[in-house]
């Protein structure tokens, strides 16, 4: 199974860290984006947004983070990362979609533009990051996990870039639930360090 | 089962329009967004977000659009709007993630400007529009529905901004594919016609 992946992505290590937390085998393929080589025929056939990660798992092809967890804890990680009931896939689907619109949108932007130059709005993406850090931090005072008790899919979903956040000058101190989060998650066998 | 909903609001109506296809009776309760109910206990204890549409059944409550989606179609929709498997799942998740990221800090995000007058950045919305749209266009050349050559939940999250996106200048025309797609939603039997 491949994973097209390039290492200081949080995207990618979304995957990487559940795969694995999961012991789940992937064979990594680096991909050359600084030479546009995701933006191009094959792989701008295999992810219609020409982005990584891309999963492929024999004729099955998967993109995006949040789609490609879905498909390997399903698949692979067994019932405890994601459930079978329509209840607890609904409580992780709301923190991929956190992960996905929130957390990328503030702590991921600014990391991409003070890390990799890109020509988003920094100013906009850290006045909005203390809010998204402030609901995570609430949450996490009353839960150990973000659903279901336990440790999911959404948990690997939500920490790569919040711990990556200093990367784009964002202060997790304020945050001690989130802080201690994120140690239960580095506790975890098998933990993937972040990039 | 209650949806506490905004007219007004596309990730309101993505649900209603799952609803209707599904026929799923949901009772709709009016939240007074310009008094900031939303942002007041008791529906801000129902969604860290503080936001709408947040859904109540029973004993279970669901924030997120897409979240809702999944609780809906895997307790009451039946497999065909979000089967069982895996790989079936994942290609949904896809277009999940797509509307809440690509499709919300485009197409919709201008339409918040223009016409609710939220202090979002509107050229940088409009900029990002067409590259969406041409995704869409390019993926629906070649399928009829978002995923699994069926409509499912995914063309429910995509669909509601698509069709708003006039409301916010975003020109539609060049985009056959999507029109005809557009198109199909719209002579599904139960179809919710936009707000």
């Amino acid at each position: 199974m491949k994973l097209y992946d390039l290492d200081a992505s949080g995207n990618c290590y979304k995957v990487r860290l559940f795969a694995a937390l999961a012991r789940i085998e992937l064979e990594l393929i680096p991909v050359d984006i600084p030479g546009g080589e995701h933006k191009r025929p094959p792989l701008a056939d295999l992810n219609p947004l020409g982005q990584l990660p891309i999963l492929q798992d024999g004729a099955h092809v998967v993109w995006d983070s949040q789609a490609i967890l879905v498909y390997l804890a399903g698949k692979y990680g067994g019932l405890a990362w994601w459930p079978a009931h329509p209840l607890g896939q609904a409580e992780i689907v709301q923190w991929l979609s956190f992960a996905t619109n929130e957390v990328q949108h503030s702590l991921c932007a600014a990391r991409l533009v003070e890390k990799f130059g890109y020509t988003l709005d920094k100013d906009a993406a850290l006045a909005k990051s203390p809010a998204v850090l402030s609901i995570l931090d609430r949450h996490l005072e009353r839960h150990d996990w973000l659903a279901m008790g336990r440790p999911t899919i959404a948990d690997c979903a939500v920490y790569p870039y919040v711990a990556l956040a200093p990367e784009g000058s964002v202060d997790l101190e304020p945050y001690g639930h989130v802080a201690r989060w994120m140690k239960r998650m580095e506790d975890l066998p098998g933990y993937l360090p972040k990039p």
